[in-house]
């Protein structure tokens, strides 16, 4: 079952001729999350054959255009597309405002057709956002010049399958079944207690992803990512350009990996590049110093986590 | 001196994997027009190396979205390369409600330092939107669902030369050169009548370019386009789509090359292709056989007229 990011643009604010504003693509076991949407996302969903009618579910990091002006036209064609079903929004309450005039301006006598289920997220503290039998996502405060979260996916496993002949052995009933693969011991009728690691196969630990961007280095982060597969970091500048990086509130590729190595994170994927660089090779060396599992993102590069 | 047009975007409403909304540039005598502003286009304009910065005039046919939401990431886009100088745009009035909003959504307590020149457009008649000594631009009404205008450019040629061996031949003192220049006939002090043409190298005819799109097919265009070097006339859908070009308010293969037929322009392009043609041979064909010099719009095609 996937679980599998999409990466669609990795520019900071001035796009080049090769890097996209900010969005991603993450699907977790056939469901689609959007994460952020900067100009041109629709079209770079088309170009990697990302399908826009599953995204069910749009996180915005924060309000700078980079990141959410491919917005009123990824719902436009949504809309042109015949979309019925609710489409979750998880932002700062002021998208709303945003993107309900535009949609006024467009569609005065005729409205989209579906819902805008709006979520504000938290800026001041970690809270789950999304929650289900499958996946738990929670947003966390970053440091940017405006409020910006950051986001943490991670797949809840399916429950363990219980070894047959263990299951035989010590005549478990039906009804206690569900309890043991919950993680319960079971006792049997003479009082003595069979640990849960006897009766149940070995479970698969649930994958994860986190994603950080805009931001400056925040220490507190490395806890919020802690023992992610992937994370994705911005490293907007190199340390040559430091004094910027503290400017405009962005990280440098030392940055990225640093919260890395915190983190004890599987893997690092940086982006949000600056367009003064015509290559990544200085982010990307400072990064591999501190972090050697780390790599460039790239519109279209896909990871299976 | 160039006259030369880049397209940047040939789709209609939905972009596609290599199709992009509507975006022109003009570069008349190296003065860049950018007509239509898809989402994309700042993107569209580093690929074909169109300078951002050389932008003074935006001309926004009408106010559908495929045709305007590049808008607001180009002006956030020259705000960050640090434009000073007037921004002029001629559109629909009401796109100056849209792109206020968003400004001043984006950037609350610090205004862009540039100015924004609102030209409304007049969408009952034909009508001179910009003139110079070397350039006119009219706009003109379209058919459409929203109100929509086509703009017609015409180079105006430099004055002619005067031919030096006559000027001596004649003794025509400097105070009536800009007049022959300008066409007049001379006058010998002994009343003879030396007509202009014989005064003056023959002038290069102007160039001219003409944009129609949105559009359903409309007669009144060949007058307002009238012998234009190139004519770019929308043809969304073949005529096995005349149904869902008529209810759209669209045009066909069949109705561009009408009007270019009419008309007597020189070559006739077609874009704004709707999504439902894999490719666009069966519009490009019913095209021919009407106006045999049609060629197919496509992202980064440049022609110099």
């Amino acid at each position: 079952m996937p679980f599998q990011l999409t990466i669609l643009g990795t520019s900071s604010a001035l796009p080049t001729s090769n890097r996209y504003p900010t969005a991603q693509v993450l699907n977790v076991l056939g469901r689609f999350f959007l994460i952020d949407c900067g100009e041109g996302t629709q079209m770079q969903m088309r170009k990697y054959k990302i399908s826009i009618s599953r995204i069910d579910h749009i996180l915005i990091s924060h309000l700078h255009g980079d990141h959410i002006f491919g917005l009123i036209g990824l719902l436009s064609t949504m809309n042109l597309l015949g979309r019925k079903k609710d489409l979750h929004i998880y932002a700062h309450s002021e998208l709303q405002r945003f993107l309900q005039f535009q949609l006024d301006f467009l569609y005065p006598a005729d409205p989209i057709p579906f819902k805008l289920v709006f979520h504000p997220l938290n800026f001041k503290k970690e809270q789950i956002i999304f929650e289900d039998k499958r996946l738990t996502i929670k947003s966390f405060p970053l440091n940017h010049r405006i409020a910006t979260c950051g986001f943490r996916f991670d797949e809840r496993p399916p429950l363990p399958n219980l070894i047959k002949e263990q299951i035989q052995h010590f005549k478990i009933p039906i009804r206690e079944m569900q309890r043991i693969k919950e993680g319960d011991d079971f006792t049997t009728e003479t009082g003595e207690v069979i640990p849960n690691n006897l009766l149940v196969h070995p479970q698969k630990p649930g994958r994860s992803y986190a994603f950080c961007s805009d931001t400056a280095f925040l220490e507190t982060i490395a806890e919020n990512v802690r023992n992610v597969d992937l994370l994705y970091h911005e490293a907007t500048f190199a340390e040559d350009n430091r004094a910027l990086a503290t400017a405009t509130y962005h990280s440098t590729g030392k940055d990225a990996a640093t919260i890395a190595r915190k983190a004890e994170v599987k893997k690092l994927l940086i982006g949000h590049f600056s367009a003064r660089y015509k290559d990544q090779s200085a982010i990307l060396d400072e990064a591999l110093l501190i972090f050697p599992d780390t790599i460039i993102a790239e519109e279209g590069l896909t990871i299976s986590v």
